[in-house]
């Protein structure tokens, strides 16, 4: 082609629409073979990939129980409590949750707590002179009740508003260290987790089928030596997650605990294991700590001789441990490689199939 | 080509088929550079979409923890209860829960029920004249204890069965309106929210870095001027999700506290901020209002002075904030986006190189 | 071609490239028309399938609620209790929880603990012939507490070490068979689900727009008689999974209440309805039946006459009911669908252009 102007060969190359020559075929064997091809594929886009296998609903397939069971005994001495046992009833708060359980391992405690008239504790803004710093009624979020009003002597060198409360009040101090149920390192929890897969109608849970009811009694969970006991010592799942169990005891912290099936539907189940790991989940930043921790209060309420209510004020820290488990992504694998896979030898059998024509249409035209 | 019937054209034009005239080029360059330009996209498409970056897994990867904690003080002045205090120990039930926390917001109190026979409430199906009315040891569902077979007087008009229940039975009313626990729109909640991203090791809280202890302690959420403040006033929320509080405190409800975390994780990690949004999730349609808002019934457990066990039933309404965090949206997007991205490249490479081969051939074919 | 080796014509056909031959049109019709469709492509892909979709957003875009109201009484009479009621503020333990509830079906009930010393309950390694066989301090976690150092007389026939512990301890028995509540197989629950689909601003409730206050008040459901009824009794769930309500309430289990909603948004919301299939979830595998079943402890404290702590520990058997909720997939889904289809056709659009550039091509060469 002749030379241009750089602005009209653009223009031209624009304007340039580039198409492949098609070679039109009229032949019987051909044509059919061609139209076998495409309804093969149509039928299996269609039939196979969206009817059969409804790949997108996987992962909404699996479905999962998650129940746990701690045991240990704790022993604590205080002056308030004296020597005292914790036991299960006493530390799991509450008693049972859908696929997560918290135990206790340090507290705060204030007793014989009933509806009265006390001191707040001295804070900014409740700290006062005379009855014209407080205000009646008033409740502020950070206070422990509604203000009577009155300037009360709180020690002997604080005076702070008084407050229609449960009182005594709980004194806001720092939670003992080290923690006061220090023995909950040793408590264990066996975790009953089974899976199923409804629409490969595959069962499993995570006490394998050789595990024996002696066994179960007297294992613990260890990487190289027992990796398939569903018991574990708490103190080890906080250690594998990198951190110090006393320490995080003390403010208390989240732990994931979970627990994968990879398993491939297509090789013998006694291959389809749990593998377990563990992961603090709650953030604990040295840079900014601030609200460390897990803590929350609850009370036990008590009638005393004269039917008046009392209870004991309890700020409990300790350790929720979230079960957490992942299947799903086995059965969508399996299903996006399978369908690829198949795709693939498809659409090869078509290529060959073009390769064919070439030759039918070599015999054709002589 | 000569007019033929319809038919036969239909019929001819089934059994055509048509391929695109292919040149063969034999040359070692072109080849080659063919070759290289094959292995690249399927070293692409297996090593690094399926092998690095696993984008189907990405939306397990993600890993969150909730802890909420509720700060306030009720009032109540009842004829029951008198003049009496709700902090949090009393009004959040149970008094923790994975990722979600139910506030008492209005209550029916039932005082000192013991087992003991009375007379069940009058409601069709429990009234009678005479003992023939009544069976022994019927119990209804919709009753409150199992019928001694006696008719006895509940009230100057009313003869109801008697039945061995915890008495006095509880009376079936409507929940106190405005609601005891009006004082429940000041009270606050601080939600802390840590995520993690295993496989990117990307840790994030929703305590920025920069929010201190002092901040953290007087501050409340507030789009416009403390949009980072992770404590949130329950008035404020109920009203962001264009609910009036003290209505849906009467009969309860369920709130969803949405926590979503889109970061690009290429992006410097102070711009992956979490951001509030806030809904009501149980349905209130008034033209069908059959069982509205949320409640539930619970007790206290006490012994009398002779051993005898006594208890106070409480029918407590209130609203259930369930805490969500969505985070993997952004992980697989990311994948989505990028792998698009580079396909494309590649195929635009492959794209040029075709261009190439024609010029190269243009170049061999003289 | 001239034959020749197998190892050079393999070579050959490696270096070999087969690329179709191109027509290049410069036709300003064409090359528009050529232009347009691209661009109608692209924007279509960027614009209507990442923009306005955000497909891979919709599987976290379903927000569920979930409330659970069971309502039943039971009769229990043991030699401990006594003839006793037990109602919903008794068998569910805890009182609320976000989607999930457990029935206490079955149970073991020790009285009157305190704090105080008694002989370990016989088992290997508690048995003891004199005070050297008992270490002072040992906390076995399979014991009931601390052990004391001295060795007492458990029966006329034990002796066992002594131990600090919630004193009398439980008796390590197996549950009672016929299970204690029984009852609870006649009790019935109201399954309150709420979904919305926010971006499709698309509510909807399990309690359907015509059901009315009566029907609510004594319908229980039924696949063919009542569909509709979101009240379901226990048995009920339990027997549609192939289970028996009896058996399994002796040791307890998980029960998982699946609600499909595949709604068509495109379709009249009235033809979006619920669908509830129930599946028992824990495994209760005949051939390695360890650990069965469902259970944990928990305690009502007291305090009696002289300020001294009791309590009542109750190993509590019962069923936990799951409520899962799957929506997502109906919108994903629809998305797929539309996508395909849509693209399918702008694809047949370029097809058919293709087509008419033959037209075009051979109007003008002439």
């Amino acid at each position: 082609m002749a030379p241009k102007g750089c602005c009209a060969s653009i223009c031209q190359c624009f304007f340039e629409y580039s198409t492949p020559k098609i070679l039109i075929i009229r032949s019987f064997k051909v044509g059919t073979l061609n139209r076998i091809t495409q309804a093969l594929v149509i039928a299996y886009v269609i039939g196979y990939v969206c009817v059969l296998n409804k790949g997108y609903q996987d992962t909404d397939a699996v479905l999962s129980s998650v129940t746990t069971k701690v045991k240990g005994i704790a022993l604590t001495n205080t002056s308030d409590l004296g020597l005292r046992i914790w036991d299960v009833a006493d530390y799991i708060i509450p008693p049972q949750e859908e696929s997560s359980f918290f135990v206790l391992t340090n507290l705060l405690i204030t007793l014989n707590q009933t509806q009265s008239h006390c001191p707040e504790v001295p804070k900014t803004g409740f700290d006062c002179t005379s009855d014209r710093d407080c205000k009646a009624g008033s409740r502020d979020t950070r206070g422990n009740g509604v203000q009577t009003g009155k300037c009360v002597r709180y020690s002997a060198v604080d005076k702070t508003c008084e407050v229609l409360a449960w009182c005594p009040l709980e004194l806001d101090k720092e939670p003992p260290n080290p923690p006061m149920l220090a023995d909950a390192e040793n408590f264990t929890v066996l975790i009953k987790n089974s899976i199923r897969y409804p629409k490969f109608n595959f069962n499993k849970r995570n006490i394998l089928p050789y595990v024996n009811k002696t066994y179960l009694e007297q294992c613990v969970f260890n990487r190289i030596t027992d990796p398939d006991c569903p018991i574990f010592r708490l103190k080890d799942m906080v250690t594998e997650a990198n951190e110090d169990f006393q320490t995080m005891a003390v403010h208390g912290g989240v732990m994931g605990v979970q627990i994968r099936w990879e398993c491939d539907l297509d090789m013998p189940s006694s291959w389809c294991v749990p593998r377990y790991t563990f992961r603090r989940l709650d953030n604990k930043d040295p840079v900014n700590n601030v609200a460390p921790g897990y803590n929350f209060r609850f009370a036990k309420y008590y009638k005393n001789g004269n039917n008046e209510e009392t209870r004991t004020l309890i700020k409990g820290f300790g350790i929720r441990f979230d079960v957490m488990v992942f299947g799903q992504v086995t059965v969508v694998c399996d299903w996006i490689v399978l369908t690829c896979m198949t795709k693939k030898n498809i659409y090869n059998e078509q290529k060959y199939s073009y390769v064919d024509d070439f030759q039918l249409l070599s015999n054709e035209t002589p």
